[in-house]
């Protein structure tokens, strides 16, 4: 392993131009108001098993499309006021797991809201594809702006927050959002379309940026699927590209307000370190960068999460 | 490289037993009797060119789901009267190409229809998924069959050799298949539910049999995507299996009357030579098997097509 | 990915003959003894942070040689009566991590303890080689069994047990071990060595068994530092054999009479299941063996561990 | 995949110095001038087969040494005219195939000779080594060009040009060269070495430029040998590079009169692109540059040969 | 790493047919009568340097064709009498080296000959090809047994023997070949071609040795060019086992008389060990094999070697 | 293989700044002088076998902290005269192999000590950790300079020149290192502690400098447990490199007086050649520089080592 980038000095400068298109806000204000006309419709289901202290539940609610998006949520047991929430994505393919894997957030008090991906965990993704593509996620749709996939995620994302939000035994003035990799992607696209509704934004090693530069710099994971398709699908480049603008997450940065807390590796070949302080320079919003220098993609792992269980427990906790 | 399955002698004996649901011709049936209720249409629109000798067309026809299906029709110039016409399926994730790249049937005096496989040509797959799904689309809509990716797949393609059959200038009495890999399993497939309509059917390498035994031998290619997802989804393999038992060549090749034609490569890791030795012992039509001792997945290569372009000659060429 | 070792229907009969010293109980009767006449004295210390449903501890005790050992001990916050305890060994060159992690077995109502394996997290190994190594700790010691790095694992990994018996809060009649890979082979050992201590022992995939089989059929992960141990020193397979047959795994279960929770994966490369399913076989307590067919060293996973729960819950939980 | 050279706005610029032994053209001029002592002596041999659209031959002659050359000559079936002619030179190890893997061309109405590089194809290499070699043909009588291998392909490539100018129903004032990889590297050669001779020269993804280069960029494929030469053979830089000077495409592209059509691939490891695009700006006849910016060395693939074909039916087509 | 071939109480047993054309020894004979017409002429050229306690000669002396054959000659300085010789044939692209490379054999009294092999080291192998190769020279002259590259080569080493025992203080009674892997094969070859000059052969995981197994198991290094061969010219299996039945070494192992002692070892992936017992079985002399069980295409490595010195100056050294 | 680091014009201009600690020569003259407490008694065992020009015999010496540390010496036989002796070192995890290993010395009429690296040859390293390890000898003890693994092998291989010039038949004025990789890494630091007692370091491709660097650009071998490390134990970069500059090679090469002859590749990606370099210019004495521009870290082999010979005859050499 070595340093896979742009040497820390040279990160802390780049800052690169922005291919944003003229109506990205209103793509995206568009997008949302449609998704807002199905009803959210949070429903819980309680899941029986070995917890004593924590209680845990699988949610459903509307995403895009009126299409129904799960996941968990869990609080901590006998708790019974408000209490804050922080809202989770998911690493790419990752999926949601079993409940006692997301204890960490309850242990400290505070609830949270697992999100499946769409396609990736146990929620399907109905939509169906829109021209060629290479396996994997990323050339789902990708002809156009309309049909590209993530448009489907973000929307669900926006909602999740929307759903947390209205859970009984939630606070809707303390949500946050803490995530990693295809997750902390998402979560920035969140940060952007959501900000009012959030607290804080944790987003360590973000995909989901800079997506010319990741398939130039040979990014490894997800959006290698990129090289393939264009690799097959000659010329698409403009087109491709273009899609992309609407979903890049160096355009929400640039419109996010809340507090953000980024995290890059300097041998992360996924989501090289040049990609993610991109991000952090266009970041609107307050903002503080922790790099770990000799880590890949797993960033800084259970150090990093430590550091945000305190930082959490700070931001959101009783405030009485 | 070196032999990646039984050895030769025991390939010749190797008839395992099929995985079979009773009402496999059952949902066969109603699946094409839905998919017929939509109107076949097939266009042709000519592509301008270079290509003299040969007539090009760009063709599309209805397919499962009333969904149009796209690909290249070509044929002999100033040949007007009906010939016969080769249809060929795709390998795994290849694209069609452009006409150029079909002119050995043509210039044998044979009219050619290539079809996309929709999702991974130029042709989109309008269908979403059914569950979570891993990279690629062995998994895609994998929790039943009625919404198994495979299952729009074989009806595009029986109905590809029905709008072959309905093209000017074919003469629908001597229609063949010719495909290798994906296409060559398409076509099994084909040979099961449409034998009546062929002449013949050349299977090189076949893929999308023996779905069980080819995750266990560690198959390459599209099946080490049933092992990721059974990897991620522990404890479903037997609705996996049953929902595949629905797709997989052996059943088809048991159906089977058209005569047949299959080759296997003794160093394939991408479909062992077991899993086409299977399909071929089961073939219940005339069958003929081609041994390519030292070769992996290209099995005969330009070798095998010469082969087989003088057998397609003989076998639909003018009969007067 | 293929199934790596012997098909799953031989695995069910593989018991093959033990290599045992005959001096083997008198040399950890002799190695037991002489590590207790270091006094255990448990130490632990309170972990500031954001965790509020646990209460969080570094513990330390004395191990082989009058070291101290170090670890983590959780237990839910505000239960003051003697909790049921499990004990966790660590899979190889996998430090403790953080408290956070290890909130599973708490969030049931279980007092855990982690113990470091020396060397491998923050507890030094202060004993040094007796000859030529390999890189690793496979081959520390390996000149004789007095010598040998496991020699001192497995006498912390008992006196942990001990340990945690004697902890506050804790009730020394409900003490079990759960722990996957190396931590699963130390887990083994000291089912042989101290079954009595315990009411049951759960072995995910455990390593440290069958070490010739192992060499010979191309085991990844730490056993192949045997194998470059005896590339590099020939002549010497005899030597290391017999050293090693004080420390497998398979001589440790024919002497355990706690019942054991094995799993093994056929996928495995690192713990092939025919090393797992020999210690099974010659377990002479009751056991109970899960199978995961589709997965690698990481077997069961999440799934594992939350059949873990419910067990460990119904075992060790409140009788009253 | 990533880019794997200088970025594009460097490769436009990219230009570098020519290392030219003095008696170049002496050397070549000598070397041609021994060939012609030999008599072309072109045979055809009709091959029989299914193709009926075109007419297809073995054809031999007289190239390096008086060895005797092979390859296809396939024309269009019932054009008696004098047609124009492509001559195709092959890829690195790769071999002659069947004719109907060549009938692009002729179905645009052109002629093709497809030319046997010696010793990789069915035509062997008569000629012996001088020293050292490493296993394949980079090496193969490098200790001096009078004995180099390249020096006998390079005029069996000339005589090729006038081979298919004296074969019946060739019109030898519209002959044009379109190769890739190796194929292209000896066009480039032709092309310095016979423009009068010539229309137009494609040359694709060209290698055999740009040797020293190469080896310290660590271009893939045969360039590979040269390093693993020098690795072997200490010492001999000087003279193995002086050697290469004779045979650089540079050398021939700045000798070049006939109007030419580069590609380059900005992720091809094998022509690294800045090693094409040195040759490119060192060519001294009309030139054109077609970037593939997310292919590796398959360049443009079908979608580059679709635009030759349109070009040379243009270049080349009927003049009436 | 892990055994690569059947297990060792197989491979004791491993005794298959042998594939031997019925002019076998006609061929050979006819080969060897014409290599004798050419004086063998043996030069020393001293090699100036710092070794005193032993000269340094290169040597030259006429092989197959008239070619001259370089190499080696060490002899322990000051030591005028008759001296015992080993005979040092090279492995696969592996060059002479310097002289200081050689010293084990004089530091015991041991006049050593290093041959060099032709094309692979400094000397040229001046014969051309006779059809298609791939990069390698096992595939040179492949069409016929009078054209393979391995007729040439082993003729340079039955003359390399009689070179040594013509030698200026040699004792010509007392001549042992050692080598390993190719250089194995050579002097397997040697044994069978001219058992009657030598006192011993010590051939170390000999290659040469059962080609179509190798292939069929995927041997790595030179025999995967075979593979590489057939996979490219399909249907030629036959040619070419047929040649190569010429040169394989369990028929020169079958006429061998002179003691032989083996080496084989479990985990080479290059010359498994079945291949090499297969030539055990058959040898016909007095025979010894020692195995090596966690090693691979290295053996016995300096053990190897430093029991071979001991046996040699047993079986060579002064008798007096 | 390519150009692995800067290129070679800037490499003859890279002197990077040293990172050196205030205490540096006060803690190598404690540890030294500690060390000296301890005799030095060498013994000498003659080794019997069939090596007649040469004497052989198993070395012992006291090197750090009491430990005794073995070896091998070898000198020409019958030469009662003070011979001068080169002192070699191992690579990493190399261990001494046998006698006749170390031949070319001897066989040049000079002596020569071999020494066991401790914990990697046959002689133990008897010290313990002091803290988490990654397998590998990198990290043993790097808790603090005191408690670091090198730290013994250096005083160790001071010790060792010491003992050279003590043993019998041994010039003590007449003392060379001669060293690769690790080994002449270990030479470095000799170089800087004792150049008093030598005539000439030779150091071919050294290892163990420039430690952030070497991390940093990826250096393959030793330096990647580093990085292991680093990722695993986050945060403890800063102690870790504070414990390295008490033994990086730069800081002895400032220190060092004896003439040094370096060599490095510019292919080694061990070692990077700009470590190697950087030692060169930092480097005291007077001091050569070979540069091999096509080898990887193999450097120059054979010729390398030719070359020494001449030299070490030339500088050692009786000069009556």
């Amino acid at each position: 392993m070595a340093l896979v980038d742009l040497p820390l000095e040279q990160l802390w400068r780049y800052r690169p131009d922005r291919e944003e298109p003229a109506d990205f806000d209103a793509f995206w204000n568009r997008t949302l108001a449609e998704a807002r006309e199905f009803p959210l419709d949070p429903v819980l289901r309680r899941q029986d098993g070995p917890l004593t202290l924590v209680d845990a539940f699988e949610v459903e609610f509307t995403g895009f499309g009126g299409h129904r998006i799960g996941g968990w949520f869990l609080r901590p047991s006998n708790r019974p006021e408000p209490l804050p929430c922080v809202v989770r994505y998911l690493g790419y393919t990752v999926g949601r797991g079993r409940p006692h894997q997301w204890l960490s957030l309850p242990a400290c008090g505070l609830a949270t809201l697992v999100m499946d991906t769409r396609g990736q965990s146990d929620t399907a993704d109905p939509a169906g594809g829109s021209g060629a593509e290479v396996p994997g996620f990323l050339t789902r749709g990708l002809t156009c702006p309309e049909t590209y996939y993530y448009r489907r995620v973000y929307v669900d994302a926006v909602r999740a927050v929307e759903a947390a939000g209205s859970l009984p035994g939630v606070d809707p003035a303390r949500i946050a959002v803490a995530a990693g990799s295809q997750g902390a992607g998402v979560g920035l696209a969140v940060a952007g379309l959501a900000s009012a509704r959030l607290r804080a934004v944790l987003l360590d090693v973000p995909s989901l940026t800079m997506f010319r530069r990741a398939t130039e710099i040979g990014a490894a994971g997800s959006r290698a699927e990129l090289v393939a398709y264009l690799k097959a699908n000659r010329g698409r480049e403009d087109d491709v590209f273009a899609t992309l603008s609407y979903f890049d997450g160096v355009n929400f940065a640039a419109r996010a307000r809340v507090p953000a807390w980024f995290s890059a590796a300097l041998m992360d070949p996924v989501c090289p370190p040049s990609t993610v302080f991109a991000a952090y320079h266009h970041y609107a919003g307050d903002k503080h960068m922790r790099v770990w220098p000799y880590n890949g993609h797993e960033g800084g792992g259970g150090d990093q999460e430590a550091e945000h269980l305190e930082l959490l427990a700070s931001l959101l906790g009783d405030e009485r």
